[in-house]
């Protein structure tokens, strides 16, 4: 291991925001020496509370966060957000209203807060999530939490790396967003309606209940519904009490163990697979792969039939 | 090929929506003849039109294909739509008010329609998205419309396998949707503002023309701000020309064929991991790769350690 990743490992153990932020630039970006800051980080993580907040826009996720920040900075002295943001050139600009309300935050010497692009990781963005969020836990954060924007499909897997996931909605939303919300709702362990204060609380409270009815069978978890407003801080103490009724339940349950062993068999099967494929490119040579994909692309040749040529001549 | 796929495949190659249903399913499940049924139609798609349309949920997106459906059947007499939904059991009841309206333009022998369920589907969403398309073009299909319903990172792949992205957004969506948004509106190649008789249309023509100029540099297309009120049918045909002539640019600019490596080349990389990996397991057993997987759940060694042993020891 280099001696600059190594004092740069000492620094961020001790709380050096700077040292956090170039160790996750470089396993973010997959740079020269992330291999190394994975395998000394690797080990030492697991011990963090990795709480995920996810729904759809408009559910003021972000105060939420920030109220959840103070919550816990109450309790514990290391508390980290991860901020998945949709990706894009533009989006650094339209969510800048966000991440200046998390910078209230930013003055507490316990709090460090990162934000992400969902573009440009290779191997996807919930593996790159999974290992920024390692890292943190690995250094010492106590508490991470980790915040999406959006309800896709991508979403679902970025909340996967995550121990408790909780599903944000506010009142009044229509229809469509009932469609969207219903992919989450099934990886959702607590559920929040939040603005609780607005007209229709109640149904929305509701139609989440009679949801959770109308799903597949789940397992002994149920999860709560818990009201909050996050503009006053109502509430907010129910919900970090619920997440850990989950995390104790998640613990004892072997559930934590699951979702961790389904995390593992994800990064090695992907990490796998890039290999492999490095391998192939050396021994064939990537030229042959591209002229493989073009004779695909001009629909001269199936998939299927390429992929064989390529694998069958050594 | 089995005579059972042979003929099914003349009976859609006629127009037979059953004997198209069922091919569809077996390439959408990977099922047994999906292999034949890709290699005799790959070499005959690439004529249809394929439309994406997708935007942030509530924008009546289901409503203005179905108008589509109706312009481009007065000029074609095979239209298909493709219905990309979020994953869910539940969804199958959310959004059943959209498909139903849908529904309306079954009775019309010229027009297919297909839901598909964003989950389980081996290899992503938007190559299995891509295979269907694919199959429908060579069947015969004259314009293929892809519906997406939400706009994060997973929609954002699946329109890339058309050639021509509508991205529909309508006056008053607040902030939160904006940033969405952004992500989508990179690849945005034609921008509708629907439901263009509600109070604000001007404002959001104004903020997504200034969008465009924020964004970062285009090739030579501007993508034209097409406005429209699905509900009575107003902007739609203007919609259809604006498609058009992107079409023509596509195709005379070298843009389609581009996307259309690029399509190939996400395909074969795809297929070449998956043939890699089954390879790997059959050399070195299943069992081998479970135990890595347990070794590094419980952190006992880190992923990358964990894929040198598999691929070390032949």
């Amino acid at each position: 291991m280099a001696v600059a990743t190594s004092d740069l490992l000492a620094s961020a153990r001790a709380g050096d925001k700077r040292a956090i932020a170039r160790l996750l630039t470089v396993v973010e970006n997959d740079a020269p020496g992330a291999r190394e800051i994975l395998r000394e980080t690797y080990p030492q993580a697991g011990g963090a509370l990795v709480l995920g907040v996810t729904g759809p826009p408009g559910g003021g996720k972000s105060t939420l966060v920030s109220r959840l920040v103070a919550a816990y900075r109450e309790r514990a002295p290391r508390v980290a957000v991860v901020a998945v943001d949709p990706s894009s050139p533009f989006s650094g600009g339209a969510i800048l209203g966000d991440r200046i309300r998390m910078q209230d935050r930013f003055l507490d010497e316990g709090v460090f807060i990162r934000s992400m692009a969902s573009r440009g990781h290779s191997g996807g963005l919930a593996r790159t999530t999974a290992r920024v969020v390692g890292v943190l836990d690995a250094l010492g954060t106590d508490v991470v939490i980790v915040e999406t924007v959006g309800v896709g499909q991508e979403e679902i897997e970025v909340v996967r790396v995550v121990d408790t996931v909780a599903l944000v909605t506010v009142p009044g939303l229509g229809d469509d967003i009932q469609a969207i919300k219903a992919g989450v709702l099934e990886i959702a362990d607590v559920l929040v309606v939040n603005k609780a204060d607005r007209p229709g609380a109640d149904e929305t409270v509701r139609d989440l209940a009679q949801m959770l009815t109308l799903g597949p069978p789940r397992n002994a978890w149920k999860p709560p519904i818990v009201r909050t407003v996050a503009a006053t801080g109502e509430g907010v103490d129910e919900l970090v009490r619920a997440v850990d009724r989950h995390r104790e339940w998640a613990a004892s349950s072997g559930e934590r163990e699951r979702r961790r062993a389904d995390a593992a068999r994800v990064e090695v099967e992907a990490l796998l697979r890039e290999s492999l494929v490095r391998r192939l490119e050396e021994r064939v040579g990537s030229e042959r792969v591209r002229r493989a994909v073009e004779r695909v692309a001009s629909r001269a040749v199936d998939p299927y039939a390429a992929v064989e040529e390529l694998l069958a001549d050594p």
